[in-house]
């Protein structure tokens, strides 16, 4: 209920895109999933390779020293849940970030994908932090397709990280040279317009929850990228910080698949746009239908708006039992 | 907002149908109750005796020393609040229960009732926890009618705890034993099928709030329970963890009666049901109509649903103000 | 959630009307403010005196020493937020407070005003405390105009006070002398009704954010105060202690001005209407337009009701941009 | 750790000397008490009146309703526990204090004491609220020796309260027409010079703990008080708010006693006085030794001194093992 | 602060001799660590297995369906810390404990072990819960000496548990075949003397602190157990349940090893014990001499008491600064 | 209790050397006070400033906007308050730290100061912070010179800080030349050494609060700095993180001052230097004698270690008794 300014004390929560979704399938889904990532020895990242290990996450960290005083530093994220009709502030600490380093070469991929992966998956933060990042993500693409895994990735776009990164034009480049080398692409209409710039919908839609808009767009995707073979989205309509109104869609080699609707009455809203991502991963990698797997994302999703922090804390009974229409009658 | 499966720690409430009737009884209602229970002496059981004391209630105890290791114990049971999209979920540890462990001749009728008893109740969840429990309920209602005690019981069927104790058949043959002694019969559609093998609805309700259904239900009550009274019953739609509708009925001699509805915000669903029953029987012992009746279970019922933990933090007056139509307007 | 009757902890918070209005054009607004109030020598009043400096607003004390025992005090205002259909509760400890002893001449108005006043404001409250704290205001507002501020005055009429102090006829009797020196009128019909004796709506409103039955009572205010400049209120409509229907109203030298509404989520009721006062108030001396200065007002007042006390932790961006239309989405 | 003006929060406890001797007896001792006081109407009074009936004590309450405003009120008193060298500070507000306008025939003693009271007891802050406070506790002791009562008082001498009403030589004359009622009497040395006007004592204790000095002022005592039988006290030395060397002494019919001495560890040590006396009149009630009653007293209030609030969370079994010299190790 | 018996919140932890060593081994000390237990499908089964992948330890679980209502369970300890002169009470429910099922041949040590075990180690609670848990223990540790791991057991003599499966003999017995095939024994001079019947000390020692009386032990213990090549302690003198003075000692081979002492102030001293014993077997793992891995175990021991909860918060670093004679000076 | 790496949620505080003197100063002892520093328009950034404010202390700020994700920002310190033999841990995230980039110029002193200054103060970590924050400084003390000022500054000496921005002799020539502009040095044995290059004391000191030792440098100190005119530090004995012994000295125009000691009973020891310093300038400033400016600064320092945070809750009556001699009875 207390906004940053007059805050006396925080919660302490471990987040990042790509750390969200292999925590939520390894602690919600029970698959094996491992992040490769930056981690600095002090205190900070004791608290986060912590969290990494509790969430049951294979770690693979370049490691730097801190020298007390200056960094490198875990980027800091200060978030306010908001309440009613005052929206949730999110904003940033990444000076120093020490994941701003990584860089080609930086990680052994032939030994990390050796064991079997299946999957990779990153995202538009970690690819605006620096040049080297982006060049990252690409290598790390390429070696995960040798590999035979399904690549994807979550536009997620930022427009303050790129504006500090080299803008709009930079940006699109860079996003632009990363999906050439995707599977699954999730991401908004604003995302694919802004991040990739594609055509903004040519029909405005009825609502937040009409999908025909986003439907529309993909011509253009794949027009642009034909090896592209699944995008998704939520659809969230906002009526206040606590109460959305909540959906999901795919577009699956040229079939589109709608989930159902829901009324969210919502305690954090962080998170759940990989919550989805995570379900819908889960559904796709476990043999569902691409029906049944956007069900499971938008399950998951709309359960993990109604815990506190970033990752999962729904069984996958739970997400099996909403995304087949279950209620929020007690059990006992 | 945390479920079990993540908890750092839990809140300790004392529960159970008999007490918190007892209790909302005493402590919101003003009058004299007592319960007749099984008490371990060890520190859960002095926690316990400290609630019911809180609260107003005479104990009447049968006294069991705990092993240290084993017990016999005082029952446990876990609760989640759930939230939104995401149901509450209870679980128990009832292993080695003391109170199972009541019989017929545990307590004595005489001098508990013979100070002058106007109203005995119990309730489906004792019956089911072992064969002698059932009987010694049937004894303590003949006693309590022959000091000229009214007599009720609430079903509340709980499919997990008769499946321990002998499955269906068996429930309905001991339930239906205990209700031939029965006054006022508190369950829903679902108690009385499950509970008492009485068919279901011959016509759908239009909705969970529609009473017609239930009322449809009473020839067949009476039919099989000719001496019944009074039959009650909350009627519930629940939109999300936190938002019910929520009224309640009453069959009364032949008459039905209908609450209100309203809409709730649900802090803790559990004990709604006892919140009813119990403003229900204040309002038939203290003269007044069966419509006013009904009204104050319901309000006390819809009030109970604010607080934490299954027993009354509400006031006569907040009771009563409610039932008449009360808003949440602010009072200085 | 829990009510005051089961209490075990409670949260301490300074409020007051005036001292609202002017901790929220400090802390919120960035305006210079001060208060002119009693203050008792004992650890709540340095309590008090911590939050008075820590909300920025410049405080003129009579200081009164306390005995140890029975006072003077500094008044305790208890409340208990009530929820869902429960609603919220306030009931005073105001024996012997230090306020009710303030008087004419307690305050060196000259020197304080001298430093370049550009508002005045009080309210019914405090008018209501003593025979003397309603003369101070009249002292105070005409040594306020002779220094050519602007005089404000929140009826804000609590019946349970002014029974204490004399009935309604000696409330209406003092606040129509104090009302005669007032150049911005806050308050609602009823406020108008009862504390100033003006008559009822002679339409009745269609619902509760219908502004017209206000509107009407206009005529008769400005036949009783020619010199009335403004007068407004905010218009609620109360669902529930947690979901209220929020808009606001100002009547402009003979223009009429009102909000758009809006669907609050209410966590804290107490101190909006004060938001909306020191809002309103804002736009007034900030050179807006009496359009821009309601929408100010009403935005404010429902970010308040989001926070915890009754003081703002809003900031003016945020005031701004929900006045504008703003919406709950997540800024990041 | 942080006080009372910076506080941001408070706990909220149900005091008294009278009462914590009662429901220290009740709860914690096993046996019947009760008290007989004042009660608002009102939510604070409900709350304390829920604490009285949770410690198991009887209530005898004369009723008093709350005009919302001024009361009259349930005392306040509000302490900060402090740390370390900095000390705890207690102040109250007792304006307009219910309690203090109890009087002589306030009370049906005939029916209270008729039940078979064996011991009243009551204290030097409640004779100090007023001046019929005083002649009601003269009242009962007289009424409870006719039923056959020991009649023991706390002198608790608080210069603030007898400053409030009518000084030191008023405090004498009014305790020594009490104590000349008082069989059992509480009270250091302190209490006994400022509070009945003994002598201090002839010759320097070695130290804090050195009973030489009290038991050198019994002499005078049974000088004025023929008929005392037992005058009893703690011993503390204070070497910071947490760290206390502890011990207490009676005197018996001429008589002394000493209890073994402890190193404390201090939660908060408002309470231990109380403790001492309530485990002290158990032991003399239970037919114990004087010697064993003063170790039962000493070890209460031992125990108290880890606990917050000032009423008992120990058991009798805890008790008797720190009475026996029970160390700290760990029981499983 | 709060005892069991007036709790109204409580903390969970996940504890258990065998676990608690794994788990500070793993999360404090760096390896690689595992454990084979029960494991119920349940919330808290799901919780503790959380909690053991948060600490890093590789489960291998027998899994147990809970039928909702009795079990089987995963057992229950309530432990209050106590505080000054009240010591800490620690008390269980293990009814239906689903780990004292477990039985020879439910784990595939060969498969467990194959792949490359150095330590295996149990303890006597563990072979106090049935007849099937010790005759698990003695299979496991004559496989884990086939695949050339050190073996050690903790006695963690329990009077409570063994009076409940079949008494002083009984114990002795079933530990003495246990003892059999350990190497590397933990116990105190209780445990040595009632779990192994060595007799006590022939010359009393002159404090908790002087290890000669334990190192007098020692002969009778290799008269029993020719093979035992170690036998370790810690010595803990307790001055309240706050202050501890402490110390460890070792007797290796024939030689004997003593920790320096120092001053503890205790939060939470339950899982001191297997903090010493994991500190210690690190030290002998990693290859310290006898003297550094009596230290590196009191260090670790003691800094365990500083934390809540019986698994280790302290890093490596930490606890070799404190082994090397590291202060609480402030490092900044 | 817990340590950073298992943290899950963290306390905000404000702090820093200059502000928490220029806090304690107005807070505790009622003096005006101001700071000049650089402030980040950002939510981290209005929580300082209001901190500032509740503490009473008159900013002078340098903006500067953040780019909402790399800064400039605003300092982070983080801290583990540690518990008995675990020593407290702090580290910083200064990366980009706002204040670093404060130069000579950007503060107008001639305006700040021309109100009448009659102190100014700074100190060893700011510093350290760049090549432009310690030319600041010596403006600053120049002009404060100027205008008559006191020139305090307290040498905090911090090997990482230095490490960082040119190691010990850039520490050495710069601290030197900064203190050549100083009345009143404030610094302890190891700062003259380090800091100032002064030789070590020629005699060991018998214990850490013996102030021969300190007294012995202080002719190398005059010799260096022939205007220096006061020489003070805590001198202080850490048994554990909880207790210490603590005691002051002060060397003025050549005589010297020791204060008593005391045993603390520490909460949280950081800021108990600042509050030493703040209560002697107090001292000063308001022409008590040395030898009660050394007290002063003692007792406050004590008393601030018993409170959480950095800054004063104490009130300049506590400060006085405990230096005249003050103990921790209770107040009541």
């Amino acid at each position: 209920m207390i906004p940053f300014r007059k805050a006396q004390s925080c919660a302490v929560h471990v987040s990042g895109g790509e750390f969200n979704c292999a925590a939520n399938l390894s602690d919600g889904f029970g698959m094996r999933t491992a992040i490769a990532t930056a981690m600095v020895k002090y205190p900070i990242g004791e608290l986060i390779a912590g969290q990494v290990r509790a969430m049951g996450v294979t770690p693979h960290y370049k490691m730097f020293d801190h020298d007390g005083v200056h960094g490198p530093n875990m980027a800091a994220v200060y978030s306010d849940r908001g309440f009613g009709v005052r929206g949730p502030v999110v904003f940033y600490n990444r000076s120093n970030e020490a994941a701003a380093r990584l860089k080609p070469g930086d990680f052994d991929w032939n030994s990390i994908f050796g064991a079997g992966v299946r999957w990779f998956h990153s995202g538009g933060i970690f690819a605006a932090l620096s040049e080297t990042t982006a060049e990252l993500i690409i290598e790390a693409m390429r070696q995960a397709r040798n590999h035979g895994a399904v690549v994807s990735f979550d536009l997620n776009y930022r427009e303050k990280l790129w504006t500090a990164s080299g803008g709009l034009s930079r940006a699109q480049s860079v996003l632009g040279r990363i999906v050439d080398n995707v599977d699954v692409l999730v991401g908004n209409e604003e995302d694919l317009q802004k991040g990739l710039g594609i055509r903004g919908p040519q029909v405005a839609a009825k609502s937040k929850l009409d999908p025909s808009a986003f439907f529309g767009m993909m011509e253009d995707v794949l027009a642009k990228y034909q090896n592209m073979k699944v995008v998704a989205t939520t659809l969230r309509e906002v009526h206040s910080t606590n109460r959305h109104t909540w959906g999901a869609v795919a577009w699956v080699s040229g079939q589109t698949f709608v989930s159902p609707t829901c009324e969210l009455e919502v305690y954090d809203r962080v998170g759940g746009g990989d919550g989805f991502a995570s379900g819908f991963f889960y559904g796709l990698m476990s043999g569902e239908s691409p029906e049944q797997a956007v069900r499971l994302g938008w399950a998951h999703g709309a359960l993990l708006t109604t815990f506190p922090g970033d990752t999962t804390m729904a069984s996958l009974d739970q997400v099996r039992a909403f995304a087949q229409g279950g209620s929020a009658r007690i059990q006992r």
